[in-house]
Formats: structure tokens, sequence, C-alpha cells
């Protein structure tokens, strides 16, 4: 994997970059659609690369557990198996360990947890979190990170020095068992909560050691806007300049922005597919909620800027209102991909914002990355 | 509407044609994809025109009820409201007040019935169905037939002949109530159930009313399919020559070519969808339960001569399989493509069989039209 900077922002610590894989390349600051379970829900690869999308983001977590690790790797590797054949992250299962498991015990070997699935026991240790991802073939994979809630980590909760002390052995360990580092660029994750000594203990030690590319973890887990903010400032301007900063499971617009002017180069999150199931259709000023009485007779279309097939297309706000009463699955696939594509346009305009040093204007063409939006995202895909 | 038949079958009473409309053309015999609600379930208007649709079929009913029909007139018409600029034809509704309805009480004014959106009473008279569908605006639409179930006009049933009897004077008032003759032709339907004689009186009258085309209706309504082949080729053969043929809500490939054979040219069937959201996968030699264990590891596509995104994507079957047992949408999404295209190959592949009057390679191509598959299809589509 190679990373080229290509452009620095004056103002801030944005920039824009290169990133190239085995599997071709893409620019960042990059959003990653979520394909949990080796589809983007509802969104076919055409589709996908229709609204611009490069790279997508894919769960080892749920792979493992179904169809397995082993069979997807029998059939070709990840690429092959969904149709994919541009860049793809695995992300290891620390997160999911945490977020899905009924039951979860760990110690420093990893984890033990039963599967959302059929309830069976599984263990996932940094060895087995890269030979699964070592067998699914993704471009970037992910250490094994100990991800707790938010909660556990304040700074009087009681795991407070743990998650960063056992994520940061667990990185050593996913290392030396890494079997395809040629092909495959493995990013450490950095932890430490919202405890900002923590956080410093952790990027300094995480980016000690050396790899492709280094991810803010831990965030979006219960905390508040404000101390994501506040870590996300703080910890990506103690990550190497010359790797890309990926950080997990972030957000609404507001969120990507003020990350990338903390110098942040990748991003991905459930939200706008998620959404779009949930009849909650993206615009640059603020979300519709479609389902809303005051949408049965809009005639507009859900964003006149916006070249998606629904917007292209004129299909009216109250036409894909009617879909979503009507339990039309076609409703939450139109506005998936609609939500897919203000994203992916988003991602433009940050690009532009940054090579233009055009701030302003880009507050003013997307009003909705002004405001703090919450709740934020995680990148959590709990099973239907 | 204009139709010209430009070839005819040396061997059977097939013919290949092209129907006009104010939307376009398409040519025939013709297979139209539901779009029941103004939506084909879970695929675009893009993907509908790529797998060669070029007319869709909506429900009046339905749009009646939910969102109603003013809606869509005052968003523009069906065309406008649901993005596609194609030919469209609607159905009346007859055959849903029976399907659908939990309560449906029926007289010579028409049908008062409840809705199965809210059980609100309702109530559909000849009249108002060619109002309805003035106000969707399609171009091919359907007089109000009285389309029982087949039990009740079997032999001894007790609703031997007025279903017969209704249906013709409910057309004389549908196309007199009719007001846009000139942009939207209205087709007369055929009942009569699986009694000869009484499908002779029902053809004669019914295609004595002077009309741009004619439906065969009543069919697939709980008779054998022996019954069904026997009523179609009785039928077909005493309608005008000159005038498109549509058999109602039939079915599996081997029932549509006999259909052609005897004489018929278009028509719709929400198999291809309804069986693509269940995992069923159509190819030339048969169907395909993609739940069934025997695909966990089959690496090999639906059917290697589709040129679907799924089977042109390389996408296994065990991949598709996947997508259903982690009930992922894009499963029902992809399949449903693959079939409609599957059935629109079949029409093309139909349409050379008839030019080069070759059937047996037909046959040979498509060993699934060689037997007669069971249940046949209906065109109900009960919500959700």
């Amino acid at each position: 994997m190679n990373f080229t900077i290509l452009h620095e922002s004056r103002s801030t610590n944005a920039r824009v970059g290169r990133v190239e894989t085995p599997h071709g390349g893409f620019d960042t600051p990059a959003f990653m659609p979520v394909g949990t379970s080796a589809a983007v829900k509802g969104v076919t690869v055409e589709q996908l690369r229709a609204v611009g999308a490069r790279i997508l983001l894919a769960n080892a977590y749920h792979l493992m557990l179904r169809p397995g690790h082993e069979l997807v790797e029998q059939l070709g590797g990840l690429h092959a198996f969904m149709g994919w054949d541009g860049p793809i992250l695995t992300d290891s299962g620390g997160y999911q360990v945490y977020s899905l498991a009924r039951m979860s015990r760990i110690d420093d070997d990893g984890v033990t947890f039963r599967s959302f699935v059929d309830g069976s026991t599984w263990h996932l240790s940094p060895e087995r979190a890269m030979e699964v991802q070592n067998a699914l073939g993704a471009d970037i994979i992910m250490a094994l990170d100990d991800c707790p809630p938010a909660r556990e980590t304040a700074e009087t909760g009681p795991r407070r020095r743990d998650a960063h002390e056992r994520t940061l052995r667990w990185l050593e360990r996913c290392r030396a068992s890494h079997r395809r580092p040629d092909e495959q660029a493995l990013f450490g994750i950095v932890q430490g909560g919202t405890d900002l000594l923590l956080r410093r203990a952790s990027v300094e030690a995480v980016c000690n050691v050396e790899l492709p590319g280094y991810a803010i973890g831990g965030v979006a887990v219960g905390e508040s806007i404000e101390a994501i903010r506040r870590v996300v400032d703080f910890t990506a301007s103690r990550m190497p300049a010359g790797k890309p900063r990926y950080l997990m499971g972030v957000g609404y617009e507001s969120d990507l922005v003020a990350a990338v002017r903390a110098g942040v180069d990748m991003f991905d999150c459930v939200l706008p597919t998620r959404n779009g199931r949930n009849a909650n259709a993206f615009t640059p000023a603020g979300r519709l909620h479609l389902r809303n009485a005051r949408f049965r007779e809009a005639a507009g279309v859900l964003d006149p800027g916006c070249d998606c097939p629904a917007c292209a297309g004129g299909l009216s706000r109250a036409y894909l209102r009617h879909l979503f009463l009507a339990r039309e699955m076609l409703g939450p696939v139109l506005v998936s991909v609609h939500n897919l594509r203000h994203y992916q346009r988003l991602m433009l305009d940050i690009q532009r914002a940054i090579r233009e040093d055009s701030w302003s204007s880009l507050a003013e063409a997307w009003p909705a990355t002004r405001e703090p939006a919450s709740p934020s995202c995680t990148t959590s895909t709990r099973q239907p």
C-alpha cells in the first residue's frame, strides 16, 4: 500500500491524498460504505461504483461467523466473493465483540463470545483475527483491539488503562502473525477512551509500531460529541503525518468535516445506509424523515443538486414516502443509494475545500456540516 | 395505440408484433414486470431498462387505496410518479377485489370491499375503475371484470354464468365512461371460467365491442394447468387476429410458450420478483432454491448464459445463498433482477423461434419451457 499526500491545507491540518492498493487506489479524505456481511445493504456493486465509492468496508467478525472466512477464501477471497474489484478494508471484530456478543469474556489471550447467529461459543485472539483477515484478503486489515464502552474507560471507570495496554500487546501479536504483509496493509488502532493522557500514551505507543497506517478507535462508543471532537483533535495531530489516519465509525457530516480539519483521511459509517433504510434522507441542509405527513404531496426531489438515480430520475419526496408507507423494498434501496451519493459528493467537496482553502464556501454549500448532529454514528451493525 | 404484426409463425398461431403507445413501443410477445404499487419490488427503473423490460404493469386497485390516484395525478401521473417514461399498463382491480379484500360484496353496480391498508370500506364500479385509471394515466388500461375463483365458475358452481354476463355489462359501462380514449387504450377482458361454452359466449361478446385490445382473464385462479391450457388455446384462437391478446397473470416459462403458440402477445406475472425474493432463481434448465445446502460452496453463477449483473459480475450461487441466510436485502434484489432478465431473454428467444420457426431449438435452449410447472402464477400481490 502506498500513501501520497497531494495537497496540504493552509489553514487546518487537513490534507488531500491518494492511497494505492493491490486493487486500485482511492483519493482521501475518503468515505467507505459499510458492507458488513460482504454486502452494502440493498445496494449493488454497480450502484456503489456509480455513487463514487472507491473503497468498501466489511466486517471480519460477521464473515467469520457467517458464511465463514474459509468458505470466502475457497471462493477466491472477499473481492471475488462480493464482486467488488476495488479496494476493501476489513475491521477485525474488536468493536463487534462488545457491541454484538450476548456474552463475552476478555483476557489477555483474547475474547470468548457467543455468536449472534446461533449462540455457539467462539474465540477471537489477535492471531485468529489475522488468520481470518488473511483468508478474506482485504487490501487493508485492522489489528484486534480492546474497545470497551465509554463508561468503562472514563476517569473513574474500571478499565481505565486496560484497554489501551491490551490493545498494544495485541497489536504486536497481530503484526507477528500477519501472513500477507506484502498484499495486505495492517493498521494499528489507538485506544484510550476520553482520557487524553491515556490517548497520548496509546497514540505514541501504537504509532511507534511501524505500520502502513493507523486508526483512531474507541470513539462514538457512548461519549459526547464534544468528547469525540476533543479526542480526535488531540489524537490525529499526534499520528504520523506520512501515513493515512482512519477514524473508525464516524459519523455525521459535521463530524467528518471536523475530523478532516484535524487531519483524518479515512472514514466509515453505517449512517447513509441505516438512515436510508429508515426513511431518513440526507440533504445538504439537513435530514428529511420521509414518513412525515408533510411530504405527502411533496413534488420536489430529495436534493436538486444531487445526481443519484432517485434525484436525477425526478422521483418526488411524495413517491419515496409512498414506497416506505407501502413497505416497498425499493424505498430503502433508493434512499440508501441517495445517501451514499450524498456522502461521496460531500467528500469531493471536502477535497476541493482543502485544495482551495475554501472552508466557508463548503459550509455554505453544506449547512449540515456546521452543526454537530447527535447522536453520533457507530459502526455497530446489529442483526436485524 | 397501434399494433402491427411483423411476422406470423408458419407452424403455430404465434406472431411477432409491435405495439406503439404514447410512451414508446414494445415488441411482442412481451412480458411485463409487475409493479403493483408503482414499484417493481426492489428493482429500480434503471435496472428494469437494463434487463430489457419495455412495458410495466401496475395495479389501479392498490394505487387507489394507497397513495390514492388523485395524488398520483396531482404529481404528474403514474409515469412521472414512478420515474418510468416507457409504456405502462394498469389492471383495473377486478382480480384484486377477490384475491385481497377481507370482505367484498358484489352486485350489478359494482363491488363493495374493505381496504387491505386500513380496513376502510370502498366501492369500485366500472365508472370508478375508469376514473381511477384515467387519473393514473397508463397507456393501456383494463376494463373492470368480475373474476371469481375457479370453483365458483366450474360446471356445478353457483356463478357459472354471472361472471361472464356481468363482465360484459361492465365492459360497456367502462367504455362509455372512459374519458381519455385517444391516449389510453382500453382492453376488454374475456371471462367464462373453465367452461368452453361460456368462454365462447364471452370471447364473442367481449370482442364484439370495438376496442384496441383484449385480454384473457379468469385463468390461474385455482384451476389445473391442463384447464388453463385448454381455455387459452380455445379463447386465443377466437380473438381478433389484428389486436393484441393479453393473458393475465400467467406464468411459468412453459405456460408462456404454450400461450404464445396459441397466439397470445402479452403477459404479466409476479413470479420473477416473488420467486426472487424467496431465493428461487430461474435458469433455462429449471429453478434453483438457493437456501438449499447443496449451494453452500457452489462457485458457479446462477446461469452462465445470463448477462444480468449477478451473473455477468461473477457472483456465485454460494454468495447469493449467503445473502439470503444473512437476511441481506441485496439477495432479493439481485435474484429478482436475474429472474426478470431470465424472462426477458426468454421472450427474445421466443420472438426468434417465431421468426425462424425454430421451436425445437427453443426447447433445447430452454428445457424449462417443456414441462408444465405447477402451481401456476397469479397476479395476486398480497400485502405486504
